[in-house]
């Protein structure tokens, strides 16, 4: 068996935890400031047939293999197992866990007691797709890693304070009661990208910034002068651009006609909008970026799919800039952003007049900095890491 | 009795129609290039106790009295009344009356015929809150002034060759075929504007122009090279920005929270994003742009309503000018485009990166032209006029 990472007796590691609808991520780091990841596993396709783990431990190459895991609580079991054999539960001095909604209330994360339980528990109706799985991981580990704190980490806690003319969505005022509001997503992934800009050049991460998280849930963000502005996804995250299989914002026109011309139910209507839309509606054969720019010159519908992607995401960097009164900075993130280097340059093309220019090489090469240095915005691609934002917040909330 | 305005024999005038969900205008147009008015009537809040018509004949003032109508047929005959004390029937030459949707397959203009009426009763399943009172008006009209043409004006036409990126909404493809697409509306209002750029600059009319038509009702049009580029509006009038009672477009995802957690019914949701949402849902005492200015600085919650219409519409001139590689030329129009200029200042403020400068004092003037001149962009304020828009439809489909 290899060298245990921390020694017994170096009480000095975090353990982040991702839970997503059918994915568990978790990553061990070294409390340092930033903290530094030791070790990383992922279950995907939680409840499918062809279930697969990866596993990263210190430096060594990651490596993927079959999992049984029917639920979060098989997936979770499998990676500590994993993670266990090579870092001592002792050594770990605190546990991070990404919440999709922290609801009205939270805008910060926060160590986890009973009554911050209970409090999550309410707030299963904001989201109740995600929110029951993240409970169960929490709790399990718990169970598991019992002594230490335990540290809830919302992902719409970056948005909390948005402006009001971007928090408020343009419904009856009534409705506030509801806590209908815009609350935002990818929070962890903004801060870090944040983060980030900040010590790559601290004066750059003052300015008027968007932040683009592109995956298969993709959001835009504005940022001036450190504060957040605005958002793309709203209440939920099936609101603002297309996505892989959502909608994005729709005419609320469209729901009326759907159930009255089309016989449809509440159920389908929110199938086809969560599900069955985006660039899966669009192309009529995959969600997946990738395999869309592969297709995109042999199937006119994958094509299509790509240029309304990047037409809606050049639209929100205008409108962004508009709500800023110009821009500096735009950040990609996420899958989409990071890798799809054709995605990054549709959606560059025509914004000459915000100053944004590519450098087609760095571009293509997916490089820090993409921009081509003549016009006055920079374009960086940022490869974005919510597990570090979540060890960070660990370390802040247990002092 | 005055002089009638047209002597008997000299068949040179156009009736033009416009029927709204509780109003009904109608303007007589003598057939010159451009059509010249000479006579208007409107009967506002049919249906309502206090119904109203207002007629103006000639260079004469405008008066205004109650009158009964509980339906538009009694409307139309109240404003024939009047119209023909003045204008004799025979003068007529040509009817056109303004429909809200065309369809897929109406793309200009057409002179009714028995089959066009059937299709445009086809459909009514598109917009059944307005299309059946609009057949109701045509057939009046059709027994009233038989034996000359009848056009039907699509508002609907002036969007109908939108790019593939903004004509279809990023939904399943196989709604293709319940008719889902980005329709638009305002068109007859939008190709008032280009007409009227054009004559005042055939180069200006060539650039990149925003029209924002910003009434009770309001979309925004962005145009290039002439060519419709995009719309806010989409399926239905109820898409795009915060309007007077209307939310825009929404986080398809409330709609299942509303229904679940809030109890709401499908008609319900309907009854709040088409009547109780935007200008009046926010202030919560009134959906009147004028009104809302007057008291914007004692109640906060005017002002909030106020300050969420022109950030969604600055956002959309960023959205679109970013759709358009820049913008040359923004155009106000529609009552609060027309005459708001607090609601033209709020939303030109931060667009100094666009090229966009207001003069305060032509701007506090509702003058013709209220950019400073300094800046590139030229920022006009346009009275719009969809009855001449129709008239001249007229003319062109009568030869």
């Amino acid at each position: 068996m290899s060298q245990p990472l921390s020694p017994s007796g170096k009480h000095n590691l975090i353990l982040a935890v991702n839970a997503g609808s059918s994915s568990l991520k978790v990553a061990v780091f070294k409390a340092n400031s930033p903290p530094v990841r030791v070790a990383s596993a992922k279950v995907e396709r939680i409840g499918a047939r062809d279930t697969q783990i990866t596993f990263m431990v210190g430096g060594e190459a990651s490596r993927s293999e079959a999992v049984l895991a029917s639920s979060h609580d098989d997936a979770l079991a499998a990676i500590m197992y994993r993670v266990q054999e090579r870092i001592c539960a002792s050594s770990l001095i605190g546990v991070g866990h990404r919440l999709v909604h922290g609801g009205p209330n939270h805008s910060a994360s926060e160590v986890i007691t009973p009554e911050l339980l209970d409090d999550i528990r309410q707030l299963e109706i904001y989201d109740p797709e995600h929110l029951p799985s993240e409970l169960q991981v929490i709790e399990s580990l718990q169970r598991r890693l019992s002594g230490i704190p335990h540290v809830a980490c919302f992902d719409t806690a970056f948005h909390h304070d948005l402006p009001a003319v971007a928090r408020r969505l343009p419904l009856p005022r009534r409705l506030d009661a509801l806590g209908i509001r815009r609350y935002g997503f990818h929070g962890l992934s903004y801060a870090y990208l944040m983060d980030h800009l900040a010590r790559l050049d601290y004066g750059e991460s003052r300015g008027r910034i968007v932040l683009a998280h592109l995956g298969n849930g993709a959001s835009l963000a504005a940022v001036r002068d450190g504060k957040p502005i605005d958002t793309s996804m709203a209440f939920t995250p099936a609101a603002g651009i297309p996505m892989s299989t959502r909608s994005g914002d729709i005419d609320p026109g469209l729901i009326e006609y759907l159930l009255r011309a089309a016989g449809m139910t509440v159920q389908e209507f929110n199938r086809i909008v969560h599900l069955e839309s985006g660039l899966l509606g669009v192309s009529e054969t995959s969600g997946d970026m990738e395999l869309l720019l592969e297709r995109e010159h042999e199937d006119a519908r994958a094509g299509e799919a790509v240029a309304i992607f990047c037409y809606h995401v050049r639209k929100y960097i205008g409108a962004y800039a508009a709500a800023m009164g110009g821009l500096d900075t735009l950040v990609f993130a996420g899958g989409i952003g990071e890798r799809a280097a054709e995605v990054r340059f549709q959606i560059c093309t025509e914004l000459r007049f915000l100053g944004i220019e590519l450098d087609a090489t760095s571009n293509r090469d997916n490089a820090d900095l993409i921009s081509s240095g003549v016009l006055p915005v920079n374009v960086r691609v940022i490869a974005t890491d919510e597990e570090l934002m979540i060890a960070r917040d660990v370390i802040n909330a247990i002092g």
